[in-house]
């Protein structure tokens, strides 16, 4: 599955759901991040962030497709990624 | 074409962005807006926002995909947007 996952933390758990995060998708930008992952390990980082986040005042959104050919990506101004080329 | 567009741009300028994104698409997150739009509507903010930012410093990423059935939404936390319901 290809999995883009934006996040509305408050700053201060921002550092460790970065961190957390970092395990196991690619940072594409502030607040978001982008990457292939297993259904098991999609189920298990949803269960890892409802730990790290306060669920009555942030918000973590995960896009999935199956394949990662049905999203076309465009950007407009700079990459902030080291991973260019993505999808 | 349904879109998701992530943004991380100067704070000078968000104001600015989020202004002329809510005229096409929905908001549904801190820098992260959403919604169905033609191409030539998605052609025509491409230049609109390339207008507003500086090139250099920020960045807008475009995901579009021909159907939104293609893509699966879950939010983890809260519902930040009104259209809980948009995919």
């Amino acid at each position: 599955m290809y999995v883009i996952l934006v996040y509305d933390v408050s700053v201060e758990r921002i550092d460790k759901v970065r961190q957390y995060l970092k395990q196991y998708l690619n940072w594409v930008q502030n607040s978001v991040f982008e990457g292939e992952m297993r259904r098991g390990e999609i189920e298990k980082i949803k269960i890892g962030l409802s730990k790290i986040i306060k669920d009555d005042e942030d918000s973590i959104i995960l896009y999935t497709t199956h394949n990662r050919k049905w999203i076309t990506r465009k950007i407009i101004g700079v990459e902030k990624s080291e991973i260019a080329t993505i999808i």
